[in-house]
């Protein structure tokens, strides 16, 4: 490590940042969609309930009973929610994976600019 | 790091990513075999209860009141698909491991052959 | 590695420990403030509810069932514990990266000196 | 890395590998204190409800209604497990920060070893 440039360092350290806000986007991603995917299923299940049927919907700690279309509603809500969510994550994924790849290629050509000098 | 050759480097990311992959797979298990412990603990815990007794099963965040029996089924139900799903998994991680061992004894190989012509 | 001093050693495993425990705080302090988003949301869904209206409130794996009064009093109560906290893991979190940009700029200024001789 | 023996490389893949298992340990024993903790607070908001409050207790996604000194006792039972469990971490962890220190040494002592006949 101590003979790269610090420009180079300064690269390889900004490389790790971008590494690690991306996996943050993408365990984020990864969350809001299990939370889709378990809004859907719950919209399916309610789906071949009885419109009386006794339900609850929680709110953290808090589970409060309410009827089958409100909370039909609710759920639909929470869906869109996410779903918009997920596409903005998307394209922050996309810029930051831009934003690695060009780095790593400047760390690549630095690299190899540095090995030939000495060789020679 | 930047006197590896570029193949050597090249297999030290893939072997990386792998081992990413590999932990990807064994935490996705892990919250499947707990998810199936769970599920089991719950029949048991129904099993005590009479047949009219009032339950819930939760889907995402909707509690919705069912018989002993429909939860019963569904939990047999769920239990089927997550040890399916684990055993797809298990699969997958023989594959990686293989994968894994092969490219580390490739490296390993690499790095001995090109540390001798050096000591030369 | 093994040319580095064993000052320099222990200063680099120090920035790794303080990196580590910022990642806890960090981690931590999401957790605290996602636990706090969600408890304002179950005092605005609330809000809409009739005085009589039927509501649990779960603490661990046990639902008891509550007024609407006493649930939101709990809520806020739970809401400034948690904020408390949250201004104590800031404090945490800002001695530990003066700690580390401190022991970095430490590491630097002992790498820079090492090249230079060396160079001569 | 290279210039290392294949000795010291495999401690050193041990050394990381026992640092896995450490935070794996770590881990499970903040989840299951987590876990004490929470089926305390249970107990104690339970003592203050009557003898006849609707309660209901949650085994993975079913929550059944349940009389105040069945879920007491079924709290106690819980608490009783998980302490057993964390003691038994608590024992695997004193076992494996012993390897990791004792390795750790002899790393250091085979890196020191090295470096001096280099350096005559």
């Amino acid at each position: 490590m101590n003979n790269l440039s610090p420009k180079v360092q300064n690269q390889l350290s900004m490389l790790q940042q971008i590494q690690q806000q991306l996996q943050t986007i993408l365990s984020q991603k990864a969350q809001y969609e299990m939370a889709v995917r378990e809004a859907k299923r719950a919209q399916e299940e309610i789906s071949d309930a009885a419109e009386d049927a006794v339900m609850y919907m929680s709110v953290g700690t808090v589970m409060m009973q309410k009827k089958k279309d409100v909370i039909n509603s609710k759920l639909a809500e929470k869906i869109e929610t996410l779903e918009l969510r997920i596409k903005s994550l998307e394209k922050q994924e996309k810029m930051m994976q831009g934003k690695f790849e060009q780095l790593q290629a400047q760390i690549k050509a630095a690299l190899e600019g540095k090995v030939t000098p000495t060789a020679a």
